[in-house]
């Protein structure tokens, strides 16, 4: 019914050690699990990608070209990485934007997305909860399609 | 199971018949019935107010303080109305900012948010899907409480 | 011959009475029967709305859809409202922006119109003659078509 | 002795229940009753208005036009509203500006004014306290003249 | 009953054949030509200026001193020259600045008028008709004297 | 019943001679004697302190750190002194910003106080009234104490 | 095979007396010959012209709409001149923007371009051969057709 | 002894009659009789160049090469041409910039000067009395060497 | 007669196939033989790089420490990447900017080149020319010498 | 036949010493004595302060007040003194502004002057010969009287 | 008694050769013996890493989480990189910014740190001595424990 | 073996008293008997200043052209004070700039130094140690004369 890539971007390796009051205590192996999970009752398959590095993650969002659908927390290159935006704009596949924080609530650097433009739209606030939407997003194109 | 009120700001009312390529050809009453739907299959009730005017959308955020949530979609006052961002501050009620297009694909003013700081989280992009993934967001606090 | 809806924002209905050296001496009732007149003597028919309140000038406009022009003095609203250039956009009528007086001779902030970009041309800085020349050119928009 | 009239703007109608640390636990009938105990004692007379609609508060400042003087807490509206400005600036009756807060100590945004240009003076911090010192100032003007 | 001079800056000799869904079709010799027939039919005199280099409209502007009026598209320099603006501020000639085209809706630096605070007033956006409204404008004045 | 510090800076030694239009007739010595009157009026005591020195404006504050409250009229040094600034946050006295003009009606770089963010309140417009409602502001703390 | 207008602006007159460190020894008759060599040798030919005032460059733009390719080094104008590029965009002909220095590595204001987005494409830093790449890229196209 | 070049720029040829409250009562052939007696007298030899035409001031300030020492007062342009700011860097002899009135306590956009960075130094709001100091400054240079 | 290394930057590897109405049709393949094929024909060697990793295009660069030239395409990092800067600025090979589209005529934060100070010149906007051209001039680089 | 007053600001005692390149090698007594003669021969007399203090700058500058006119270089003040400018504009004494370097051909934070609008003119750029010119243009005051 | 890891960025691997006039010519390899000599003889132990590639930062800076103190000389990242920034924030180690050169002294885009305010401090200017600085104050951080 | 002077900026004799939580709790007055202990250990003098006047802290610098360097601590005139900054530059001593605080995690306008790009380098967010740190820097320099 569909495959879904999930994409994360620096630091959120670290989820569940890292700032538990702004990030929450889920690490990022059991939120890919429910989003596994949300996907395979869906009929949909997941496969998910870490790394700290600006270009690996456009490798990765290259190599979804073929995917139907990219979650994608790009972390702090979400906000000045024109290249993660170059790589999204060169795929057809749709990208879902998603932030586990209420990024406007935090600094003004976070106010700012340099990929927001590009994607299909943006989910941002609701911790763990922010993937599983963005999963519900991708899956409600499928439907329509 | 919980009460969400879905509030609606200046010229949502011309849904469906206002620049369909970027809001889509849904009209706002069909929107409603979907998430009364949705909310109705989850055991939880709505109620929906659109206005026009942005004092009668400080009104009606102040009369949802004792809902379960708000699923906001401020329009253009989204941008610079800081009478909204304070009414939202002054409830404890969650309220969850919503968007049908990509604001963020749109005019450089559209990219600035005056209450997405005060709200829990933010849903854009997805048509009138966005509504929809916004009264999951609500919902799924509920089931976490 | 056309029907011309006359839209004025906050505070035009002090005119006359408001900073005269500003606004001239005329009431917006005389400035009203100029326009209607003037409409007359050219076979079309005017009529006229004046709130302070933004959203019901929002509303005013998007009343205004099956008109076959709209002359809009926003006032104040004219440099910060989004929603009425969004109520401009929804609708296919043609607006025409006046301003009694040369806008950009005063404050810095009334220099940056919010509306002007949606609205079919914009004219400031002769008065009450303002209306006249957005009536002549809404009429001459009727005559070529 | 003199004519007062008191205007408050958006969520100032929630006093004493909004934000406490901010804006203090005392309601706004409270805070009316001890500026009329304190303009009464002066031999002036007071009359309240609040509103959340940015219009209404156009209204209601042209409608002081024959008091001899306005105190004015716009809310947030203080920071955007240029129709109120224009309001101010339209009428002959001084207007005191008054803020609960210190809003010099909070965001960024509420730095700015945009109407203490055109009152007489501006006063904030003071919590209900900010009120009384305006009408002090208002009917110190009136022994003055 | 009165003489007015036209001019026209850089590029407006191009007029009929420079980006035609931006300017129109009519030519620059065309649309004198009707404004000098609504010129006759009012009484009035025209005669007419273009030049593409910016001291020669100065030298322009300051030749028409004893004329009863100007009309002046000033094309690309209307968004930088302040030696234009000198030039308007110096003759007591009332000036009405004209645009074909709404600048608003154009590029960020359309928008911005170096000499629109020294003019009577301006019109924007109705193609050859913004030349007669600014006629119109200028032969009011003098109905009025 | 309190002990109030009365702190003014630059060139408001001149009062009553600079510029009248703007800041009144009345000179700093009879100014001082009327809050003096007014505090004595309410059993408490005041000392007044006039520099042009910024340095002895944070010195002076400094020794204000056992007064009960301070009255602030830090002249042009309000709008960029980090260094007084600093000094009225290293005291616990509660000061009071105070300016006779409407800096907010003079030029763009008087609207912005580096002070009033760390002061209890701000008052401005009034002329020598603003004194006499700083005391009024302070003297109301103590009451509330 | 071709015919190639070569356009400078301001001061490049001078080429070989002005600022050497900056702009070379070489002086424009030497280079415009190397070019016409140049272009000779690949069957093309070139015509050369050189003002130091704006209109005059926009004539001359103007004057190459049947020519087969522009080289323009607008100079100082390449920074502030809208009325060149509306030259540039008025007329079909490919033009290719040229700098003798690195105009990056200079004065911030030399960083910005008013003409580049209606070029063909922009080549800085070769000195002289700057002009002789610019010709290669207009050849190129010629060959390409 | 020298040979100074007098250089004036877009509408100074109408000093005298323009806005005699800023530039002053003298015309510019008086200022230049002043300007040569004075030369005269410290035996130094002037000539006078006005143009409106930018390029015609670039082309005088290349022609001033081998004078002593160039006055410049390049009016509106002083505010925004690069053009005459590299014609003056390209150029040995030491330039003066000077401005009949105060430009800094005129309209913002004349605050800065686009060309004193390359002058020797300048001098403004004198009056006619601005270009006879800058020929003092001249004289002095040679007197130095 | 010269070793040359072409670096490309992020997702360039997908030239091609990515927005070919903006890059073209061209892979990265056959436009590194075209530059191969063309420098070999002048007698000089090539080599090629491509990494979408901003720290291998540091090392890299580096690495071209002895080469005769670089040509770089450095994608989305020409725009902010100051560790690309550095590494150009640490070598003394020379370095040419290349773009295949004309970034000045896209989004505003492409117009801006973090690295183009330190290279020897940019070319922007020929295609797969870009590259040749760069060629060009690093070639005549090596005749000069 | 008038007395004017030399007041020098922050690090001008060190003249001499100070960056020569920058400063030149006249100590400040011997460009007092400079200006004493020259005052002196003119029939007028002088005096001099010098303070690194701002405060005493200010009150330098009030003590001038009966004097016929005030050579001010407050140094690095200039920039920033929003002190030193309300002292120049709170007496009618008339004020030049002197710099003995070219400021607008150094450091961006010296091109603006927060004094020059109060004063009655500035110059800057010719070494001590600024402060002799700063003496004509007063003296030359005093003759038009 | 501790383990200090010193992390260095993009082109610090060429140390002693690149710029040495900024940098110096010690290379990184004995600056790190220098620092490790430094540690030993308090006690501590030091591992070093470099590395061009900012995730490869990020990375090292996680794995740091465990040791004393962290010594980073982030390079070019230190003004834009976010990654680096939230990599220091989600560890507890104390982390200290040190730079070889004064990079206030340096172009204006490395006056800004996207780091400093999430480490313990800064040391910037002392050339291989910034590493010698910063491991005192990690060594006195722990002798203070 | 050297002389330095430790020059302290305004408040800073408060240290101790004022906000511990940013300060710290150690007095200035210990902090110096530590500086002047490890300078003794090196064989070094110290002399120690204090004051809350920029002027006096302007004489203080110049005073300290004959030390061997300069720990300069200039509080919150560090982020305006350009004429400390012009004092440092104006002696050839070499000045440390030391922060008790980390201000890069402060508010906004303490990120920005005007002084830092005159110093030899800058030490901030290490409490009492940052002075003993500049001492090190400071002696380091002594040694490797």
């Amino acid at each position: 019914m569909g495959h879904i890539v999930v994409i994360n971007g620096p630091n959120l390796n670290l989820l569940g050690q890292r700032q538990p009051d702004t990030y929450g205590t889920d690490n990022l192996e059991s939120i890919n699990q429910r989003v596994a999970a949300a996907a395979a009752a869906a009929g949909a398959t997941c496969e998910f990608f870490q790394s700290n590095i600006e270009g690996e993650l456009v490798d990765a969002i290259q190599a979804a070209a073929s995917a139907n659908g990219v979650i994608l927390n790009a972390g702090a290159y979400s906000h000045y990485s024109i290249a993660i935006r170059d790589a999204i704009a060169a795929i057809n596949t749709p990208v879902v934007e998603a932030h586990i924080s209420n990024i406007y609530a935090r600094e003004e650097f976070r106010h700012r997305s340099a990929i927001a433009a590009v994607c299909l739209g943006s989910i941002a606030g609701f911790g763990a909860g922010s993937y599983l939407l963005a999963l519900q997003a991708l899956l409600a194109l499928e439907e329509n399609d």
